[in-house]
């Protein structure tokens, strides 16, 4: 008997915004998972007993080929997959993930990206594309995933206020869709990159008339360098900053703070890399802003990251700066496995392995005690973890 | 201003059989934990909000020599240093730490222990010692520490089921003391060796005559080979037999299938290794059995080990060899970042990282969808880890 490592088929790594909690255990074909239904509300966080309730989804099935959508077949009508902002973002998503895979294909010029296919009985699938040791990349993934589930209906009353209401309410049916990718590439001096853009919807509640669906977008693109060329992470923040403002003036700035915020290794106190954008849980906004706007970010991955890898991929380095950035990947290590929620999330709830840590570089390092030498290279990259900058 | 990243001085790392929980924030000086009172029963343990209590410990300050003793002065008198188990476990995990620091130095050749000692104002303290990048060993740690706490009276009380009895109890304090090491050697045929030993302790709560004191055992020796020579695995696991069996016939079959239990990569349906012993929380039988099976078992630490290492370290091996090690040392990253309650709970309250994370290995490799030739070696050592065997 091969003693092969169980789960067959695949969920994207970071589809939803999902806090990490123990489950302790799960029953045979469903996924149990805690759920935060909107942290406008502080009491729905995860912190709260009453949002922790379980959502089941069904597991995943390999496919062997693509599908032109993964919808269900109620959501695929002509005219809604036109319309529908389900439609519009798997659109989106499935299409950033051929771009950004073409671009990244075309730059290493070496490796190629591997393909999983994978669908839920019910509805609901994702693409999973990595490239491995490629001439230019370590380890690339890129991955979409759509996802049909139910929440119970405690999280929809509580997220709405209104408990008192809805006594006879059933579980809620949520739609979430997401796109998920983290670039290693070799050279030190190139960095690392990683970006997600993902759409949550329910349904109305069918025997609650009058009760609203709720639905909220979430992202962001993070640059991790080993080290800093004030340059590149001046015109990457830029791209970020151009992608908002074309939406709102406030975004920008907001949305900095918000992934200085996010990555950060807090036993640490530092941050993983030199930040981005990153957005969660946004509903204020017209849906069709926000449709434009994560689509405008997500298509801004490849001009704001190809010109920094071209002018950094092929530029010589010595043993000491490959070491160093193997000691920021044992960091990139550390955040992703003790924080990242949907790392977390999906470590705790049997989702595919092998697609929830393609977000691990090929290697990383811990060495005890390294301390950078004040002034270096080095140390002005952790400074600039430890103290984020404006850098435009 | 240099990047300094905070924590001065420390505490060790698996002291405590803690579950990792978020603690939000963290006063000043003090570090706030969850605190598992007694696994034996299930209402106390971390998923228990009573349970969840904080628990206050001075922050460390770095010492420059080694004290003959961590314990308090008023537990230091010559009577009770010379017969309490507070005095004997210190003295005990302290030879401990001692001669295995000595055999590892002997055997490896080149590398030598760097040493840090600590200590808190109100009582206790610890030595850290790691040995980097020997000539065998690419990592060694062998850390003691001994600390003074005050735990809430709730999970006192929940403990002993009194909850009506004593309205007014106050807090209660509490001794805690432990070794705890992780050795990983260079060649991939060498196996890493973890082990910890710890003894916990309450005070009688003095506002409620008659309540007694409680306390408890845990630890554990367990081997985390790349390769199975399985004249290895039966001497490591026969000299965990032996020592157990010199004290009670069930503690070898029991602490064997505990470790099996315990270090197990949920996410990945695979153990960590090939296992040894593990308790915890060992409070029905008699203590000063306790304390020389403690000690026992910490004193078989060398012949266990030591023997393997001097029959493996100059072994030849090749580049796919050293590849699959750092494949496994990855899966140890993964354990010990994921579920280790020492670990987790370690980063999550703000000790001395760098005596956390000595933890991991020097290097790890995380490749995609890495599946080992069926009936190959790593074949053998992964079929291993899914399938526990009786190796005696």
């Amino acid at each position: 008997m091969p003693p092969a490592t169980a789960l067959s088929a695949s969920s994207s790594f970071t589809i939803f915004s999902l806090s990490s909690s123990t489950t302790k255990s799960r029953p045979t074909n469903f996924t149990q998972f805690p759920f935060r239904f909107s942290p406008k509300n502080p009491t729905l966080n995860m912190t709260s007993s009453t949002a922790r309730s379980a959502v089941s989804i069904e597991r995943e099935v390999p496919e062997t080929e693509r599908p032109h959508t993964f919808l269900r077949e109620s959501d695929d009508k002509e005219e809604l997959s036109t319309s529908s902002v389900r439609a519009r973002f798997e659109k989106m998503i499935r299409d950033a993930q051929d771009s950004v895979c073409q671009a990244i294909e075309a730059v290493d010029g070496g490796g190629k990206f591997k393909e999983d296919v994978w669908s839920r009985p019910g509805g609901g699938g994702g693409i999973s594309r990595v490239l491995q040791d490629g001439a230019v990349w370590e380890k690339a993934g890129v991955n979409v995933s759509v996802v049909y589930g139910v929440m119970p209906p405690e999280a929809y009353r509580a997220a709405k206020a209104a408990a008192a209401t809805d006594q006879k309410a059933g579980p809620i049916p949520f739609f979430a869709a997401g796109i998920s990718s983290v670039l290693h590439p070799k050279n030190p001096f190139a960095p690392t990159l990683h970006f997600n853009y993902r759409y949550f919807e329910t349904d109305a509640p069918k025997d609650t008339p009058g009760a609203p669906r709720q639905w909220w977008f979430g992202g962001g693109t993070d640059l991790t360098p080993a080290y800093i060329f004030e340059e590149d992470v001046k015109h990457f923040h830029s791209i970020q900053k151009k992608a908002c403002d074309k939406f709102d003036p406030t975004f920008y700035p907001r949305f900095k703070k918000w992934c200085d915020d996010y990555f950060y290794i807090k036993h640490r106190n530092e941050r993983r890399g030199l930040g981005g954008i990153f957005f969660d849980d946004l509903n204020d906004y017209d849906q069709e802003m926000l449709l434009s706007f994560a689509t405008e970010c997500a298509n801004s991955v490849v001009p704001a990251y190809i010109p920094i890898i071209e002018k950094r991929k092929d530029m010589s380095f010595t043993e000491q700066n490959k070491a160093w950035q193997q000691l920021r990947r044992g960091r990139y290590v550390e955040f992703n496995l003790v924080y990242d929620r949907g790392t977390t999330f999906g470590l705790k709830t049997g989702g595919r392995i092998e697609s929830i840590l393609v977000s691990l570089p090929l290697s990383a390092r811990w060495e005890y005690d390294h301390k950078p030498e004040e002034g270096s290279e080095e140390w002005k990259l952790l400074d600039a973890c430890i103290n984020p900058k404006e850098w435009i």
